[in-house]
């Protein structure tokens, strides 16, 4: 394992970046100078900009550096794709203790690169710093669109249609059983100690978390995914949401963004909300309302969009999307229809980074 | 003093950010969607990012939330600078930990906009969230430029004058002062604390560090300045640099960098280097070498920059302004010549946070 003094800022900084190369056209200038220099003279420019504590954010105890990567670099990819636009560059900066070595950030930044080689975004920036704490990560994403393709949060209308990709809860689900399995495995070497059982401690250094038949919810915590081929569905079947963001911090609290900037009500029916089987299945292990999760679960990242009725036939035919409910007039109020056809007012209990 | 989490963050971002107008052309939408959506038809588009860290950029016992929030938007409004551009947008992301108070960010705010609002850049985005351990910034700058104006640091050429602006070194005597002061008041307390002497630890609680004849070096350590005034200046008298950088981890640093990426050599005089009375008063006091200081010590955010030894007249009439040395053929090294005429190769001993 290589320390990072030993490379020192600019020599970490190059040996990270030395074979990137921009791909797109509007990168004029990447890694190398004060400033990155990007070309847009005939589309708007989107930015969005995120940053992520440990300890906070995640947890490397459950994550490892190279989904890290992956993660921090999706979740602003996923911005940029909230407003109808396509990604294209991204600047990447953290901070971090004694305690990484120089192939622990080689393993960061294999992760971030993956997730910009997948939707061709260019790194083309950042900082790298040292932290006497813990791991800290802030990245911008930069990305484009014309002017008229652009969709903000404050455009839906009543009687328009709520729309989702993919399904609600899973993610949040996935933290629990690493959490779970963490505790288990503590419980396990508590006792052990207890016992000054030796051969068993030895054992535990193999301790084996239990996932089996619950992959995807893994997968949804670790690998973060950001809907670019719903944006690139929507264009094909010619569909223009009239508001849209991604799920970040759970259905109701993005539901509520959506309907006090648009300044109208809501309905959404408990029946059409998307859950995985997996995410069911551990929500009753864990006796947990599974409509609870998929309201207030973060980290999902799939596409929250409202479009005219008139476009039911287009949607209908859309992979992996579905109709959850309706725009209402304000007055209305944002309501939840349960199964048993109560009605709730939607609150926002999603996740909250500053809460106590 | 009200508590963060009374707020909860998005109470919160609409308590720092309700009254920021955007202002420029280029700003068609701001704070309040996924991203922040810019126009830059017909310059290109420039993007800088830097973090800073608790314990690593800055020390909280040295400096207030109003001063950071105010230099940590200057040294990324320099970076725009340092490519002779116009910086337009800047994004803000803080990451903060229960110690602090909404009246804390907003003088961290109050700082950040003084800087913008000499500037006439608008805040258009960033994140706000909590940290469980220090205080963590990162923000990024988004300037313009025309394709012909901007200047990189790769283009100086053999016989180029080698300018820089202001003077150097007052902002590192400046962090020496602070700590010489924060050593005494330590050494006081001990003391007190040893005797038993009541009085005298109630007494010190009124401290009053020794600042007098040095308030430029406080100024140049807390209140970072971005040279905008020069790139005006260097328009007017039409020079077009072919290199330019800012001073941020000192001369020697950064000299280095232009050479390299500009594949050239550089004699620089040590006469000719700008210094302040109070820098070499205070160097004296502290016996270090007042050259060393200007050449390794970090954060005066002067510009370095290249002219075409043409230019020499014109640069001579500019306020400001030093002709430090000249670019010479890479065989020929980065030299220093001292007072006396010896010939020193340059060597970065800047700042660097990732050295042990």
């Amino acid at each position: 394992m290589t320390d990072i003094s030993k490379l020192g800022e600019f020599g970490l900084i190059d040996h990270l970046t030395k074979d990137i190369k921009p791909q797109n056209e509007s990168t004029l200038y990447g890694i190398g100078d004060d400033c990155a220099v990007l070309h847009y003279p005939s589309s708007e420019v989107l930015v969005s900009t995120d940053m992520l504590m440990e300890g906070v954010h995640f947890d490397l105890t459950y994550i490892d550096l190279q989904h890290l990567g992956y993660k921090s670099a999706m979740v602003n990819i996923s911005d940029i794709f909230a407003m109808n636009g396509t990604p294209k560059q991204i600047t990447v900066s953290i901070a971090l203790s004694k305690r990484f070595t120089v192939e622990d950030l080689e393993m960061f930044y294999s992760g971030v690169r993956a997730a910009c080689e997948k939707w061709n975004v260019d790194i083309v920036g950042g900082d790298t710093t040292s932290s006497y704490t813990g791991l800290a990560i802030s990245i911008t994403c930069i990305g484009e669109a014309k002017k008229e393709d652009i969709v903000y949060r404050n455009g839906a209308k009543d009687t328009d249609l709520i729309c989702v990709s993919g399904d609600l809860g899973a993610a949040y689900m996935g933290l629990q059983l690493l959490e779970r399995e963490k505790v288990v495995y503590y419980q396990q070497v508590d006792e052990a100690r207890k016992n000054n059982n030796q051969r068993m401690l030895d054992e535990l250094r193999n301790f084996q978390p239990d996932f089996a038949g619950k992959e995807y919810l893994l997968q949804r915590q670790l690998q973060t995914e950001a809907r670019g081929d719903i944006v690139k569905q929507l264009k094909e079947e010619n569909i223009h949401p009239t508001a849209m963001i991604d799920i970040s911090d759970g259905l109701s609290s993005e539901l509520i963004h959506i309907c006090k900037q648009s300044n109208c009500g809501c309905r959404v029916y408990e029946k059409n909300i998307p859950i995985d089987y997996q995410t069911a299945i551990m929500a009753e292990e864990l006796t947990i309302n599974v409509t609870t999760c998929a309201l207030n679960g973060g980290e999902d990242y799939e596409l929250l969009f409202t479009v005219p009725i008139g476009d039911h036939e287009k949607i209908s035919n859309m992979q992996n999307v579905k109709i959850i409910g309706h725009i209402t007039k304000p007055e209305l109020g944002m309501q939840l229809v349960t199964r048993d056809n109560n009605e709730f007012e939607l609150k926002a209990q999603g996740w909250n980074p500053i809460k106590d």
